[in-house]
């Protein structure tokens, strides 16, 4: 991760390796950001389960346990987005990322305020209209990505060169990553730099629950499927609450019903509060692959480590 | 493509590349399969839409078109494929990829006949079953893939690496490999070798209908779905077929209804006969990265020049 184009990456946020710590909500709070910082990576506080007031508290202990860089992640179908927007700004953060509604929203907001904006999407042509909204860079994510999804089903392998080939600004690679050899092979398919989630969800320093954190570990190569596809695709964990949303697909449902089951606080009952069965538990395909629970920087330099042996195997 | 455990894959199947042309039916005949194993990958004949007679002619012309070895591929769902491996027996074939169905069915057979066999796996699972048939390698085939497809979604960037810790034998990367980018992240993710079916597809030797070939350059992106997954399911490109399927999916129809509507001569009406609307026209999510139809050399030569750029750019 020498080259020109991955040094692309890390001049943008001045870190060591061109890896992000995807945001995450119930999981991505102010002790793994500032920990993925500390190690090198670029660490986000997930603002999407967060009041603003919450957001605040976390960017304040963030800045308490890191001198390095970090940045905030807002989707955008979240009532609160400007307001997190408007908290982080408050408080000096310079990077955004963006995801789950439009790339015009609010990155001529945050250009004009100077910061460095970065916008997730699951398609080329999304991503085209991110450059043309003035972003910096983009995450694109396939579809073995945890969490909210695309409706294209477009996986990392398909999507990363058609949107390299597209774009002038950085791309960043997201969706399937879980060790070294995955970096290596996203760089290897174009993109600048890399996002990985799952993997840090799975980290000492998450704020994940334990039993979530074992629930990953233990997660086999077909333990997570894309599902709710008529309201807001997002993949997770199968359990007993993804059961039920099955039983309801299977006959056809409306999105009523699917909406009524859903109810209000299934990720966090899941991910955070540890309910295994009736929670919301979103988390990438490639946590059949995970298998230990780890320190961020043991994490690090593992992925590290690995994204080395794997270079050597193929040059 | 100079490592050890690339050379293994040449080894096998006595080839200049660790590349091979996955079988396809209705597109890779004599033809392609000579044309392929003449540019120095494995070519294949794909005889699951062919009666015995019919692989047999493919044979004896693909044996006048090259002195290379070239291999078959038998889809064991069709009631034909025992009497297609006997025709390829009794016509001196060495390499087999089975699929399609259980790797104990025709593995001990072939193995007493001193053959190589490979079965192609959408799991880690199976694959390890597959090891324990005593196949020579396994083909691991991920969610973007065209045509036939597993059921557990599992994506190329997510699979291999699961299915490289769990194996002793070499591993073939196949799904969403479209250039030699592409061939670059399989073999970073651990793989021995690809297997390539799309852009193969696209070549002026493959016997797919020319208007199939011009709708896999025109392919978008997001052309592509996995449907069907009530019967058997296959990626298809959209079409008016995929559009009734659809319809009746919706509306979560019985199996017999859409068994109905697919009816007999779904995929050849699409994809030998040109008809791009009623047919069912088997391909790839990578389609939306293939841009040009080139003779299977100018393709071969492409894809290792990219792979070789592909490379350096990470090393």
């Amino acid at each position: 991760m020498k080259q020109e184009k991955h040094r692309q990456i890390c001049n943008l946020f001045n870190t060591k390796f061109p890896i992000i710590q995807g945001g995450m909500v119930w999981v991505s709070g102010a002790k793994l950001a500032a920990a993925c910082s500390n190690a090198g990576v670029l660490g986000l506080i997930g603002a999407g389960s967060m009041k603003p007031e919450l957001l605040e508290q976390h960017i304040i202990k963030a800045k308490s346990l890191t001198q390095k860089p970090f940045g905030v992640n807002v989707p955008l179908l979240y009532k609160d987005a400007e307001k997190q927007i408007q908290v982080a700004l408050d408080h000096g953060i310079n990077i955004f990322f963006t995801s789950a509604g439009s790339p015009k929203k609010f990155t001529p907001w945050l250009k004009r305020e100077g910061k460095t904006v970065v916008h997730v999407t699951s398609t080329p042509e999304l991503a085209i209209k991110c450059q043309d909204a003035g972003v910096d860079a983009v995450v694109a994510e396939g579809f073995e990505a945890g969490g909210h999804n695309g409706r294209d089903e477009i996986t990392t392998m398909a999507l990363i060169p058609q949107v390299v080939d597209k774009l002038s600004i950085p791309v960043i690679a997201a969706g399937g990553i879980g060790d070294g050899r995955g970096i290596a092979a996203a760089l290897a398919l174009g993109a600048n730099g890399v996002q990985i989630g799952s993997r840090f969800a799975a980290t000492k320093e998450s704020s994940a629950h334990q039993k979530f954190k074992e629930a990953i570990v233990q997660a086999n190569f077909n333990s997570t499927l894309l599902s709710m596809k008529n309201l807001v695709p997002v993949r997770l964990l199968k359990n007993h609450f993804y059961e039920q949303v099955k039983e309801l697909e299977d006959r056809c449902a409306s999105k009523e019903e699917l909406q009524n089951l859903l109810g209000k606080g299934r990720a966090k009952k899941g991910m955070l509060e540890g309910d295994l069965e009736e929670g919301e538990l979103e988390i990438g395909q490639i946590s059949g692959l995970i298998n230990s629970i780890l320190s961020v920087q043991e994490c690090v330099d593992e992925l590290i480590k690995q994204y080395d042996q794997s270079v050597a195997q193929i040059s």
